[in-house]
């Protein structure tokens, strides 16, 4: 369904993309204030001009949504979804756990996406309908795990933080279920899941660049990526993202999630 | 005052421990459960058992206090302070932030300490007396930086779960204060702190094997670790454990964390 020759460019992308962020990582003088004060550095513009320019010149037709420099044809039949540095915390503070996400919608739907990993080497590829592929510099396998059950998974999150009051009550019942809590990690946490080593992975606040690349990496290694309701994303979603490995989880996470 | 032979030892106990550690790192079958719940691994245990009987062999006069198998010889002279795997939770979960950490205490006092991450390969030496030395195959110097005030403070905190209701308030009063906070991390958010990317880092609930390792390593790259109330670490210490990158920040850290 996704050509050859995107899924090549892609990890093109990514290349390019690694080799602006790479000399900037712990490196001075990166961090600067956005209007909403999230830190958003260098790297993470440059990065994104850097894979803009490449789509320009290879998919003149192809539409983009970036996290920084906008969108550009978003109503395309494929839209790339660019999110240079996922988990800027991450980054400014010099932890390898950032990702650079680059997703692309075919009609809408996520069809391929890439977890890149650049300080570390990891890179995890999903496309539609084919296995989820992951070069594994610090080991590591592409496949979700089984999980019987809310009571035995591992759960991560980024943040305790990102929860208001209408959303923090499900999210502490799905936190008492699970077995325990990781905080941290952004999309590499998502990553974490497709490897087999994070069961649920819970988040709200989510933009579509920091979903989209998600969903065919997990779909990818058997696991599922929804909205809390258990309902597909699409570009209206509310931004809350559940994840599971097991699909068996899925209907308990929901539940607990949601049920009021 | 550290004999350079002692040094070049503990160099060795980290290489052997890296030896135990990696292979296990994302393989399965490694989580088991202990009395207090947390979890502990075949490469924890494993690991110590290494470095104990190089110590054994080595520096048979020398004590030693470890997290997986206990005293020896506390009393002595030397006494090395040992937990192979420090971030039990980021190792379980494929996250490589866990660290494998080697103090060494002459009459009571942290006089060498080693972070280890085996498997990105970084590595903080600090010994009293000299600059931390730091291995840095992802980028880094190691030396704090200076920082005039907590509002501009990149704060750490490795969960939000460590506060019991008569910390909760002083940890809240700092977090209030520094420009921001980011979860996750043990002993990585400290060595972070040592090469400048971190500038505050609290916990509660630390053992003497959590923090011996840390002091040397920070005091050699300009910051300083206390207790909550500013007090020097022993080994009667209450567990909470405040470290600066820049020792002005410490007044108001200490302030700010136990004003009632």
């Amino acid at each position: 369904m996704v050509p050859d020759d995107i899924i090549a460019a892609a990890e093109d992308f990514a290349d390019a993309a690694g080799a602006v962020i790479r000399p900037l990582f712990r490196s001075a003088l990166l961090v600067e204030a956005k209007g909403d004060a999230s830190p958003v550095t260098k790297a993470d513009r440059d990065a994104e001009s850097a894979i803009r320019a490449l789509i320009a010149t290879r998919f003149p037709d192809h539409g983009v949504i970036g996290e920084e420099h906008g969108e550009h044809h978003p109503d395309a039949e494929w839209v790339w979804v660019l999110d240079p540095i996922d988990g800027t915390r991450a980054f400014v503070t010099g932890r390898p756990l950032f990702g650079c996400l680059i997703g692309l919608l075919h009609r809408g739907v996520p069809v391929l996406g890439i977890i890149d990993q650049p300080v570390t080497g990891e890179r995890w590829v999903g496309v539609a309908g084919r296995r989820t592929r992951f070069r594994a510099p610090m080991g590591g396998t592409p496949a979700c795990r089984p999980c019987a059950a809310v009571g035995q998974a591992e759960l991560s999150c980024t943040s305790p933080d990102m929860f208001d009051d209408t959303l923090r009550p499900g999210f502490e019942r799905l936190r008492g279920a699970a077995r325990r809590v990781t905080w941290g990690g952004d999309c590499y946490a998502y990553g974490l899941l497709a490897i087999g080593l994070v069961d649920i992975v819970v988040d709200a606040t989510m933009k579509i660049w920091d979903w989209a690349a998600l969903v065919p990496v997990i779909e990818g290694a058997g696991g599922r990526v929804t909205g809390w309701r258990g309902e597909a994303l699409t570009a209206a979603s509310d931004g809350r993202v559940l994840a599971v490995g097991d699909p068996a989880l899925l209907a308990d996470a929901v539940r607990l999630l949601t049920d009021r």
